[in-house]
């Protein structure tokens, strides 16, 4: 968090992993975010790295993540790689001192999470965990509003995801993906942090519902995880991968003077009403709900760097949400109640 | 308007006209208002008027309306029989100093409309007029917000009214029906005068163009009609008969702090939800968006007769958006602005 | 049932509580009901159950509920009193071949529950157990459409209760109303029953957030039930006495190849827009969101009686939707997942 | 339109004027856009055009336009000047053949317009006019649909737009901005020619109701015209200063079988229950609702001229909008209805 960085005109940025939500940083980075330059980008597939770079004006592109990481020029790191490289990835770039941007989850295990957290206060270096959905303008002004005391106090929360088709089988196995209460649930465990503080106990129920050739891999696509938290309020979360009809992410915050919705499904504003019918479309995927946010998110990491500010989301949040995720995961495969207490030492 | 009537437990209340509306009537008037009898009913089929005389337990039936006015055991009288009729009836009703209520529109002419305003005043008789969407708890609601202050001074005034398909080519005649301007617009001039007073000049455009089978009994099908009130405020109506996805009846009062708008489209209250589409129900026609208002319309009128009040809908309400409505039909027809006083002495 | 009833142009009911609901269905039974006749009624408070039979022309009106039930003009009986006394009416009632309509919930015990189903089938008397959601047009309309394969098939059931502020510490007292999963839960269980089938597991969790001082009493304001159906399918209702914002219901079934929703808050159809502001009421409570359900329900009743049909709705409805609602009462007491089974025997 | 565009990796655009929508073009021109370089700005203002080159590393700065025009590295113009000085930069880019963009409206006058159109025949260059609302999302998916035929033939264009506030005085001013007809009506001018073709008659009315102080440029702050295209079809917009909840434009295109309305009201979505209340936010103004339009027409213009394809808005639509703006004003002015045919002649 050296505060040289604040006296450069642009941050020079290196981008490990160019999947999917890769090259949407790799555009953001190259193009739509003040302060920036994208200055390397690195992929284990060499011609998408050379491709990507040479489309985006990237002067460097590498195949090794660790030459990426030891380019003096790279001012600081993005990590969007399979969440199992994670760790390896972001303890090498904490050793090199170089201020890190890493993808959610943290990782698979808690033992792996918590080897970055250790890396962290070892090196003293900047570490931001992504969790985007903290950066939509929706959810931040439901922060506010909630923070402004609009609902009284918060008791209940209350957060629904859905995909709106099952990932594919690969993906889908939990040794790759941890499986649904992780991968989806993430999101929702941290936002219950972020808006409630830590959770004392988790229960879990789940089920293969709706694509039974999930069984396969050991996955299920249902799941409803009741939460208490450690002051004794409560909170609840559905997460389903068969929500046909688009991606619908929403959460409530039930107060003792008031209750605030943060969410929407609607992708154009348009009505269509024909013959007794009155209808709207949805949204497609992630990328058309939170496109925004993950601009947002990194256009934030840019400046907690170069402004050698705190993270807002630290490594703890990273480690935190999954030990809860990790907890539900256990309580929905044993049938009984998890305290996390018991999580934590069982995880570590 | 005699004191005696609040003395009665209930109003022995003549039904004259079994048409659609009518039937409403006679079971709102049967069974559904307090300290009220449905005494008598008549209608020019004999057999309609004996078989619902049957059915609700109704003392009496008459054809001949003369016979039901003249039965001194009817304390009041509504009248629910097709336009053209109205005139007569209300007078001799009148004559007999029976307490009259008379559904919309009050006549097809000015001449005929100003008849009946002779004999409220000549004999003094009790006379309300049925705009039933004053009765609406959505408008009523919207006017009360208003006169609160809710948004300030309304300066513009908005209204949409849709009918689900045309009306049978014979109903849509204007020589029976007034034309589209007269028969589906008198509500909304209505309610413009309630909200915003008297009315000095009209402009219309309007014509044939979802159903060109109108055009054999020389209606239109769609129209347009600006306002422009005595103090210069500003109105506009739309008027469709192809608002085929339902029936729809919105109004917007637009302020100098504030706007609010009346109207729903939605009959049940689900959603469903499937690939890409939400998809609502609407409210098929006007019984079912206005049931409750009609009901509540007749409850006003007892109370009102039994309780010796005076009307909250005039007989001067009834010619003034006649009125309007009569200018806006002849804007419409000679594509030029009418002034509502050369209307008045034109229409006298 | 017999069919003599059906000869009747009009079933004599006898109502008896005349309570808050019980004016209500006084006044359905007197006048907005076809084929009825609502011919005494009974209440331990003599001077209410005079006043109401005088104000609604009801003949008979009686303190002793046995003296109504014992009058032979009586062909079938309303039973609206408090629940701790539902059991001994409903039996009396059956025992007398009167068909008998009992609101909810059926009892406080498993126990005295299924002693009114013995009686039900000891005497082989018509007996209709009142869960009124089903009878909403909301509720009926997703039924319809979730069984026609709107959606596929459905594998979470979602349900959400809230009251809009806390009952009187004497009514929430769980001695007398059975504790918020019992009092408030009832429906959702019983709607959980109607869409998805027989409850195999429940989880709940549940606290003292919102009016510290319902602990004196020994109940809490808020919970959140999880429920595995027999088939694996899953459910979750969360239940709050500090929905202070508004009465809101509503349920959510998701399925295999869509989602429908039921429910609605907005009480009347205006939106009010000032300054960076859009603004709607809410229904206040539950009779101004379920009035026409609990007419439609009654009414149904009726016409059950007189046409010698079987109820919709069963005792034994009345008794499985009560297991449920113990058995989650349980679980939230103990922190451990209930069983049905376990419910079952520990509550008879 | 020359072919050589097309083989340049990006296009070398200069920007001319650099008010409030010219600093989100030089942001959009230097950053978001693909295949684009901002080359060069220019101002009158010589301090605001060498801060805005210096912030967004444009490499040259102007307060000459005609100094940018000659540059031969410039391989296209964006103006973004105030209205009247439009003309005159047009033409003389287009005398230079350099591809131009032009912001609404084209000008002030008729004659002006017709300028502009002349030159670009004369010249054979591309021009292509901004109307950005043809490029948003939500009006595109519209103008889809309608073309798709899922509301039959519309028959009735109805738009709305009002802004949340009323201009400075200065900039209503009539000689300027043209009155609110022109100033604010001139987008839903276009929007009826484009969704419906050729308007024949158009009738106005039109008041100062709400900002008594605009008296005094002459302005008014209301205003409704009527249109009816060519074929007899029907168009209704109403416009407004007063908007005061927030920025609203909405557009509705009725057809013969089912209508499509598009626009929305809502900036963020979240929504705040608190006793009796509902409460959502509303789009502050126009950059909010449109930024990603005005970002898209852009592009647009680009691929068009590195294509060499022809520009979808063109200078006639440009001329054409401004021509029923003009009778609108006239017809509100008069109070009478005006003839295109007459408009265009008086305007030449």
């Amino acid at each position: 968090m050296a505060a040289h960085h604040a006296s450069k005109a642009r941050l020079n940025v290196g981008l490990i992993g160019l999947g999917r939500l890769g090259q949407v940083y790799a555009r953001d980075l190259s193009s739509r975010l003040a302060h920036t330059r994208l200055a390397a980008v690195s992929d284990t597939d060499a011609d998408l790295a050379k491709k990507t770079a040479a489309e985006l004006d990237v002067p460097r592109s590498f195949v090794d993540p660790g030459a990426l990481l030891d380019d003096p020029a790279i001012d600081a790191v993005v990590i969007c790689t399979p969440t199992h490289t994670h760790c390896d990835l972001a303890i090498a770039a904490l050793e090199r001192r170089k201020p890190t941007f890493c993808e959610k989850p943290l990782a698979l295990s808690l033992a792996a999470s918590e080897a970055v957290g250790d890396a962290v206060r070892r090196t003293g270096t900047f570490f931001q965990m992504g969790f985007m959905r903290r950066f939509d303008p929706g959810y931040a002004a439901a922060k506010a509003r909630v923070e402004e005391g609009a609902i009284g106090t918060p008791v209940v929360f209350k957060s629904t995801s859905r995909d709106p088709y099952r990932p594919s089988l690969e993906y889908a196995n939990p040794a790759s993906s941890g499986g649904l209460l992780v991968d989806m649930g993430i999101h929702d465990f941290d936002l219950a942090r972020w808006f409630m503080g830590e959770v004392a106990t988790v229960q879990a129920v789940g089920g293969t519902l709706a694509y039974p050739e999930m069984k396969a891999v050991g996955d299920i696509d249902n799941a409803i995880a009741t939460l208490v938290f450690a002051d004794g309020r409560l909170g609840v979360i559905d997460l389903t991968r068969n929500g046909v009809y688009g991606y619908d992410i929403c959460t409530e915050l039930l107060g003792t003077s008031g209750t605030i919705r943060v969410g929407y499904i609607r992708q154009t504003p348009i009505l269509l009403m024909t013959k007794n019918s009155i209808a709207q479309d949805t949204v497609p995927y992630f990328m058309e709900r939170f496109e925004r946010a993950y601009t947002l998110q990194l256009q934030d990491f840019v400046e907690n760097v170069r402004l050698d500010r705190t993270p807002p989301v630290t490594v703890e949040d990273g480690i935190e949400a999954l030990r809860v995720a990790v907890a539900a995961t256990r309580a929905c495969q044993t049938g009984q109640p998890v305290a996390l207490a018991t999580a934590a030492a069982a995880g570590a």
